[in-house]
């Protein structure tokens, strides 16, 4: 295998199953491989009288016509609390399908069993996409996969499909809410999922189409986030989704002194570096340290009389609290990660539903994240040259989604990355990550309990903290405290074969992950 | 040259300019003649600080790379208020380019004299697309372009764009109100226009787009029609359309007798008929005789206490009349054809703005055209095979536009042509139509004044009839009548030459149009 070292240092293969890859070169250097997006298949002839509507995930199966090896496609907007996947998984189980490719925007605990006992049975045989979480980021790491899973951000996976290079055979829509000729919208019925914009560009490329919803209404729907013009079939069934369990991981705020101390540092920083001012935009993640971010940044924003013009989610009860406060004019989602969220894009006229597309495409003509001040995001690691990991443990194993971290980071004029020095026995600030999801070039700080590091390339942020209070260290000496108290990090245990490629937003390759040997 | 008779007994070439026309051979049979769609452009990088405004249609021009022979397209939303084409004309004309072709989704009086003499200075050499009205279509008819125009329905204009036949190089949008970073709506600001329905094809397949606007406002465009992920430039002017000429054209139900009476019994053969029902859906255009037939409608509706699901515009006030009475549930806007209908899109929820695509493309997934239950169209013309003309006059000359006639025809259930048996000194029911936009397969009854035929294809419609008081008589007796009072239908005075290609909305040709000698 020829190896190519790319602009964070990894390296890269040339090629991997014959098809060759680009090492990543900078957040904005490659253009687009291809020079035309990818044109889906043309519709046959549209007839009046034609029926959309079936009352068996079976049937759309056998009408669509798929076959073994191909891509399948599924919106994570349930989360914990998805039934849509395993309804399809089962069904294609029974059917008797092998080698099928699944194309989910991210993956939850939810769909574990069902997924596992289908990858054992080959019936699935690839996963293209985030969202490698517990016992599938387990499974994708022993190496049980022949081919390396492409891990991509929220914008990448538009930008993949968009230009071909993530062709979907067939989608699957869960849709709370759709007409009989396929007009869908998350925002209302009883498994209301908010919007629907990961299946956006799903439902534009996929050579078929196949909404699941369990309630259907009469034509016309009146506001929909996807047009029958994209639908092949409706099936309705009795539930596609538990809307409670769309609440998953760290939803609140933390009560955690170190992690309070990190996020009213972090609003500090922000502030003393400009970036919180009048019609100020920003995004903060839904990790207790985000949301307590939020909570402080409010605070700041009432005290100073300070407005931002917009802010963007996953969206929580707290953001919706800021925009009906008035402290915020605009609030665009495109994953609701509460109840209240949903009920906001339902009621609030300045909640904007976005597609994925909108918001951090890297290859259209515009995108939300590009308009960001300021972005607030985790990580599970932060290395001296300030590229983050998301997605892998010290240990080696894929355990984490990277959601739009990349994207956001490549996007927002100011972006803190907010962590605890340490996390049990294990430093979060290293020498050098498990893996590279975030290019240290597009990360501007890295706030912890012990300190604060700004990307020397900042030297305008580091000019104007001069004379704050603020803790302001080198990373380095971040990184010697995190080895002093933990003993250091130790090489997570790879073998030599790689699991996973981790695709820049513009299809680049950033980093490999390996086989963990244990 | 070769000929070929096609479905509907007309001559058509076997191929012009190089390019192989495929013969119409019925209205759902010849599937799409591309396997997939076209993939526009990708764009290069989308980058943070992004600026797209700009404050001349030249510099967007320039930017965009424009160059002699490329193929530019307008939305003719603003009707005959439109300054948009006009001043970029003006800016081609000025900036010395040459051999442009234009693919308007209509022409308009307004536009005539800017055109004519770019047409004839040769800086632009060819028109793609319907709507050749008054000066545009004598020149055309002339024979003075080279290539002949393909006239095409509003669906199949969308239709020719996405397959790639109509490849758009620069799409300018008129847009009311645009944000920075080009969300463009029809709805808001000084200039409203309504909807933005035809440039939605445009903007998605266009390789690059220049929105113009007089009406700027600070992201985030809270509702918009076209997202900036296909928006380049956003160039503000003073004024960009005169919203009160939108209205244009007979927008007034008519006085006169013999039109009413058209009306009246249009509506009852379509009550007769059993298409008004709890329920049901229609399509109505904004002709005198269509507008008093809503009027009859309506009427009839709330004496038998009926109330339709939806009805489908070019909008007028009447038609948001019966929306606001409770007598329709939703109404659908592709154009809005005065200003209460741009109003009504603005406040009233259950108004819908609809793409040209979801109206009316036939190689769509679903279209609004095939759910319609009842459509009454007008015509210049229609002959004993129920064959319609919309777009020559008897004179022979190109003179009015096509629209969404044959898309409708094609998806009604039940198509009425309402026209008065003598225009003048000429007659309408004639035994051979001189140009077919409309197959007769698709057209179900023709009400005259002095009668009404019912297609013979419809034996379940004449069985619905028997014993009602509707004056039902064969075609052919209509025409003998128009004949007898106007001395008969004269061929017109056409060359050898083809100005015209009449493209059936899936891309087959109709007919063809010929030069005329006069």
């Amino acid at each position: 295998m020829q190896w190519v070292v790319n602009e964070v240092g990894r390296k890269i293969p040339r090629e991997v199953g014959g098809r060759r890859l680009i090492p990543y070169r900078g957040p904005f250097v490659t253009p687009p491989q291809s020079e035309r997006k990818y044109g889906p298949k043309l519709y046959h002839i549209s007839r009046p009288g034609q029926q959309k509507v079936l009352h068996s995930i079976e049937e759309a199966i056998r009408r669509v016509g798929l076959k073994d090896g191909m891509t399948i496609s599924f919106h994570h907007h349930f989360r914990n609390g998805d039934r849509v996947m395993n309804m399809v998984l089962e069904t294609i189980e029974r059917m008797g399908y092998k080698n099928i490719t699944i194309a989910p925007s991210s993956l939850f605990p939810c769909q574990e069993e069902v997924l596992l006992r289908c990858l054992s049975k080959g019936v699935v045989t690839h996963i293209e996409g985030g969202g490698l979480r517990g016992k599938i980021g387990r499974y994708v790491s022993h190496g049980n996969l022949k081919e390396p899973v492409r891990i991509r951000s929220h914008g990448g996976r538009v930008r993949a499909i968009e230009a071909g290079e993530l062709h979907i055979d067939v989608a699957f829509i869960g849709a709370p809410t759709a007409d009989e000729m396929g007009n869908l919208t998350g925002l209302y019925g009883p498994s209301a999922c908010g919007p629907l914009s990961y299946s956006v560009a799903d439902a534009m490329y996929a050579d078929r189409v196949i909404a699941i919803t369990d309630n259907l209404v009469p034509f016309p729907l009146d506001r929909f986030s996807i047009s029958m013009e994209y639908v092949d079939y409706v099936v309705v069934v009795d539930k596609i989704g538990n809307p409670e369990d769309i609440v998953f991981g760290s939803l609140k705020i933390t009560s955690s002194p170190t992690r309070l101390k990190i996020a009213k540092d972090a609003v500090q920083l922000a502030y003393e570096a400009g970036y919180v001012k009048e019609g100020f935009t920003f995004q903060a993640g839904a990790g207790g340290i985000s949301l307590a971010f939020v909570n402080f940044l409010a605070e700041l924003m009432r005290e100073k009389g300070i407005r931002a013009r917009w802010a963007n989610g996953g969206t929580t009860s707290y953001l919706v609290d800021l925009l009906r406060e008035g402290l915020v004019d605009y609030l665009s989602t495109g994953q609701a990660f509460d109840l209240t969220a949903i009920d906001s894009m339902r009621v609030d006229k300045n909640h904007l539903e976005i597609s994925i597309g909108y918001y951090a495409n890297p290859h259209n003509k515009g995108t939300l994240v590009n308009l960001l001040d300021l972005a607030v995001l985790g990580a599970t690691e932060v290395d001296v040259n300030f590229n983050v990991n998301t997605v892998t443990y010290s240990s080696g194993f894929l355990a984490e989604p990277i959601g739009g971290h990349s994207d956001v980071a490549a996007g927002s004029k100011f972006t803190i990355l907010t962590v605890p020095l340490i996390r049990g026995r294990f430093p979060t600030v290293v020498d050098e990550v498990t893996t590279v999801v975030t290019p240290g070039e597009t990360v501007d700080a890295v706030v912890t309990e012990r300190g604060i590091a700004i990307n020397p390339r900042r030297e305008d942020v580091l000019e104007a903290l001069e004379g704050t209070s603020l803790p302001i260290k080198e990373i380095e000496e971040l990184r010697r405290e995190a080895y002093r108290i933990t003993g250091g990090k130790k090489k997570p245990p790879w073998g030599e074969k790689i699991v996973a490629l981790v695709e820049y937003r513009d299809g680049t390759i950033l980093d490999v992950v390996k086989e963990v040997k244990v």
